[in-house]
């Protein structure tokens, strides 16, 4: 894995917010007991949180009750800058002490990650402005073409052994899955999930098929395998792409399936239908504009566009450290900002489904299979990766369990397309999760 | 009908922006020549509306042709002051005209209203932005306590045996019905749409609904009858719920149903479900906030909401006429408006639907019926009432078929409720229309 050394470096702290983490230890320092105005410090940060169910364990030992409710949790803060960092920038610096391994977490970590943003969730109601502005004191990174291939290098180009090694066997979709049924396996959920897509999308065979951002190319091959559609499949990730050519060329559907290692943006010609999965979180707001533009005159006259995305009740912006060490430049949209795309082009809305909790039982899923190949990540990478990609999981857990993260697959067509279907009714008739998958 | 002369005048002219059309006519002059900056005035009014297939018969039979395609409809002018009357406003003068008989249309009139709708819509595109700025140059009446009252009783208080006479014999439904196959009556239709609308709220026996703005009671009354439900049900319209308490009386209802005859903002008590047909049309966007509040305190914490309403892919006011002389204060908003509600209480979105084409087809099957007891309607009220009601109903199935209007249903809960179907299958296991209906 030439990507470990290289990569390694993303996940660590290096921003100058949380420069206090990098100052030297010192032996005797670690062990002193806390101040008076340093436990008044944690107090005042767990009020500001909606004083969660949460106790903390100093680093001598000392323990930190919650001041309303028994704890539930526990967290370990292994020294005492550790702590002057987490008052200072909580909503980084939780990820990175975590990752650092100078914070530990007692309990189930996705349970104490939902208790936190709910009970944050709830403070912030009556939170004070300047506070609130606080919070949200940073802006995504640029979307331009370049900054976009940086972006999606970061994360995307992780190499593909390592997402093998937790992501589905079917057909490696790293976004949502759709559970029919709660016990379904993940396979079972991925494959129903490209197949509720291909059914919205009202495909038929000899059809014509866009892409935007195929990740390793699963939809393209089963709309190619089970629909007999012709697809362009775009996307900027080498890596991926490479692994969707050879997957595509070995099943034999390489004269149906077209992999352009592109930007989105320089998407030609026209389609019976335009599709999204996952790509919209990284398209940044600025450029909604520019995509229903490029939607409006990639799709025929009687063509249906589904965009999947994960997304947000009302605007808000990417937590601080998942924007900054996982996923640069992201952004959730609002169904509200979401119609921008819409409205600009006159584009008519036929359906909007959200899957929130289908979202949760996925990345439910991937950690099961994350902690069992731990051991692996750490060979491939080191411990600070492992670390930092379990909180990611378990935060996004979190985050969609406790209604902080939506997930829209919203599908609209021209405003002036009247071949509409009937009803949805045909997206039920059968069972969308494959037998014996 | 006690109405009839009361109500009359509300369709006629008295606007000061169409005024020209009350001075009194010169019989010599009605038979005059067009003189030549007169034709370049109606071919200036035509080009600026994207020049639709249109001709026109003049007053003296004189015709004149349109500049680009053969004419596949005629507009018959009967006076040249009506002439100026359209070129001076046509938005609202072309209604006036009609409904007044001194305009008067050879061919289908929602093929011609279509028609007519896609060649402006596609002008608009190009028009300046003052032009644009001319078309909108009128604000919706406001929708507070009183003039919401005044607005509800100039449409909805015409009375119970004018409705009766063209909606479903069902359940007297003016919303739009949910055609699961297209050679649906609009009976099986509008119970479809009533069962269609209880599958999205998940109704179990036993629950509490709350409705706001109930008609003539049919939903609460389906909801009663089929699931058993407690339904509290506000409209401020006295004539229709006079007949909704008598229905409920009468089918031995009325334990479980309450008509309050009160505006939906002094809704009280929580609620399973939270429903509204056909009423946000007449909130009025400054209301959204407020509306918002009130279904936050109104649905209990695994409540689910539901709101039914004509909308727009982007924002735009109401055709002047509609909004003029039969919907006080109507405004139907875009999606985008429409979050404003869900965004402002941090609520979720579960599911968006839009049923467009369906609203085209319960308007053909009232136009239907409308035609077939025309002269009763006549004998009612007057002919120009009777005409004006034409224009209107023509007006809105060329609306919607041309896509200038939506028809969204909106599902959405708390943004912390975990207690979610699983899939939206269960919409689609059986049959939504009533065998036999």
């Amino acid at each position: 894995m030439p990507q470990g050394t290289a990569r390694k470096a993303d996940y660590s702290d290096k921003s100058t917010k949380a420069n206090i983490l990098s100052l030297p230890l010192d032996a005797m320092e670690a062990e002193r007991e806390l101040h008076g105005y340093e436990r008044w410090l944690i107090n005042k940060l767990m009020r500001t949180a909606g004083t969660p169910p949460i106790r903390f364990r100093l680093w001598n030992g000392d323990l930190i009750e919650p001041e309303q409710s028994p704890a539930r949790f526990t967290l370990h803060l292994k020294d005492h800058k550790a702590m002057y960092a987490l008052v200072a920038n909580p909503n980084l610096a939780f990820g990175d002490l975590y990752s650092a391994g100078r914070l530990d977490v007692e309990g189930d970590l996705p349970d104490l990650m939902e208790s936190l943003y709910r009970s944050v969730h709830a403070a912030r109601q009556k939170w004070p402005r300047w506070l609130d502005a606080l919070w949200r004191n940073h802006n995504p990174r640029s979307t331009g073409i370049t900054e976009a291939k940086e972006n999606i290098h970061h994360h995307y180009d992780l190499g593909n052994e390592f997402y093998r090694l937790w992501l589905d066997q079917a057909e490696m979709q790293y976004t949502c899955a759709y559970y029919e049924n709660a016990d379904n396996t993940l396979e079972q959920a991925q494959l129903a999930k490209l197949e509720h897509v291909c059914r919205k999308l009202r495909l038929k065979p000899g059809m014509t098929v866009v892409e935007a951002g195929c990740g390793w190319g699963g939809l393209a091959r089963y709309m190619a395998r089970n629909y007999g559609v012709k697809v362009h499949s775009y996307n900027i990730s080498r890596e991926q792409l490479a692994y969707a050519q050879s997957e595509s060329e070995s099943q034999k559907l390489d004269h149906l399936i077209t992999y352009v290692e592109d930007d989105y943006r320089n998407i030609t010609g026209q389609y019976d239908a335009f599709v999204s999965i996952g790509m919209l979180e990284h398209v940044g707001k600025e450029n909604y504009q520019a995509l229903s533009e490029l939607i409006k005159r990639s799709l025929k006259p009687s063509g249906i566009a589904l965009l999947h995305s994960i997304g947000r009740n009302r605007p808000m912006l990417m937590n601080a450290w998942i924007e900054k060490r996982i996923f640069p430049g992201a952004y959730p949209p609002s169904i509200g900002e979401f119609m921008a795309i819409c409205e600009h082009s006159d584009f008519s809305v036929l359906d909007v489904e959200n899957l929130r909790l289908h979202y949760a039982q996925t990345l439910d899923h991937w950690t099961e299979r994350f902690e069992a190949r731990a051991d692996e990540v750490t060979a491939m990478y080191d411990e600070h990766f492992t670390r930092a990609w379990r909180l990611y999981l378990a935060g996004s857990i979190a985050a969609f369990r406790a209604g902080s993260l939506q997930l829209f697959q919203v599908v609209f067509t021209h405003g002036d397309n009247n071949q509409l279907p009937q009803t949805r009714q045909e997206l039920y008739t059968f069972p969308a999760t494959p037998e014996g998958a």
